[in-house]
């Protein structure tokens, strides 16, 4: 089973890291972070380098691609080597996946044309303008392709893809083996749930950033 | 507010990267991943390498230290060198704290003695050893040090820092912009919850790893 995630400059490290600590657990994993050259990537906030092992093109016809999200993936949609290497990929894998805005990914390399997806509730806009039914539900399937919500949505997503790939039991011992018995100590994780104040919050930031990321 | 995440070979990512996503977003936050020398470290499993940017040593006088845990730490906690330097940088942070198994170095610093704390529910009997009263709270605060307990149990134990620190708001705000509203497709994130055979499944593996990693 073999699982690609890419990695970029100013990806959000959570979104490749729940998944890669879900899915490396699966029996026989051979998960590979791969970048646009082998080396370190620095995330969206700068505190944290991450090493790509392999080129893209490097790690041949993966089972499973999970494309993460940050605020780099902006560049990434206008960049056609990367748009084509997730064509090429789609075209043999067993599971083609995102978490937060690296569903923009998929989209911009038109893989959603018609198909309900998500990404972070504050870009959801954005999936609308490339051919995709926006939808905030926190998983979304629509075959084998699987976008998830923002952020700590992947370890979700990548649980549900264990059951599906290994059996109930198999994911059941991986959420036991991560200790995954979430308990939060308030209950703001959705735009539904906070309060206004906290919403206009976050949206302000993340707008900014954005807008910063679509200028570079 | 300076951060400090010790990173080591065989830790586990997403103990030190949930925290660290949600740490990170405190306003003024300066988090750094610190090593026994700066470079690459190989997590647990070897599919991935995050990079320390500092020597333990290099990072003085961090107001929070969050040590991870990972199979790498029966190692450390024979390594004087960083038992050193938990204890003098404990006598300066305002929150010592640790996710999974990294609470085993905290506790061979000398730091639990007579304290209750947690770490991952299939290493509790080894804080006994070390002095502490284990429990299995997902949390454990006892003064400034705080001990959360298996790998994923490090965001909900941010957050809850992230709210001491910075107020409910902020930290309402940080769990929105991380979309934290759990989903997970089962209930068996703890030994209490998963069936019998999957807490076998998992305590087996654990148990040849930790006895592996002890002979290292």
């Amino acid at each position: 089973m073999k699982i690609a995630i890419p990695i970029f400059d100013r990806v959000t490290a959570l979104d490749a890291i729940g998944p890669y600590e879900v899915l490396s657990r699966l029996p026989g994993a051979d998960l590979k972070f791969v970048g646009l050259e082998p080396g370190p990537v620095r995330t969206d906030n700068r505190m944290l380098s991450l090493n790509a092992e392999l080129p893209l093109e490097g790690f041949a016809e993966p089972d499973i691609l999970v494309f993460p999200g940050g605020f780099g993936t902006r560049v990434l949609m206008k960049d056609e080597r990367v748009l084509d290497w997730v064509r090429h990929v789609h075209e043999r894998t067993q599971w083609t996946t995102s978490v937060c805005t690296g569903s923009l990914v998929l989209g911009a390399a038109g893989l959603l044309e018609g198909l309900e997806a998500t990404t972070h509730w504050a870009s959801l806009h954005v999936l609308e303008q490339l051919g995709a039914k926006p939808t905030s539900r926190r998983v979304v399937e629509q075959g084998k392709i699987v976008t998830a919500a923002g952020v700590s949505s992947g370890i979700d997503m990548a649980l549900r893809l264990a059951g599906y790939i290994a059996g109930d039991q198999v994911a059941q011992a991986i959420q036991l083996a991560i200790e995954y018995d979430p308990q939060p100590p308030y209950d703001s994780g959705s735009p539904e749930k906070a309060s206004p104040e906290v919403v206009a919050l976050v949206r302000g930031a993340e707008d900014a950033e954005a807008r910063a990321a679509a200028a570079a």
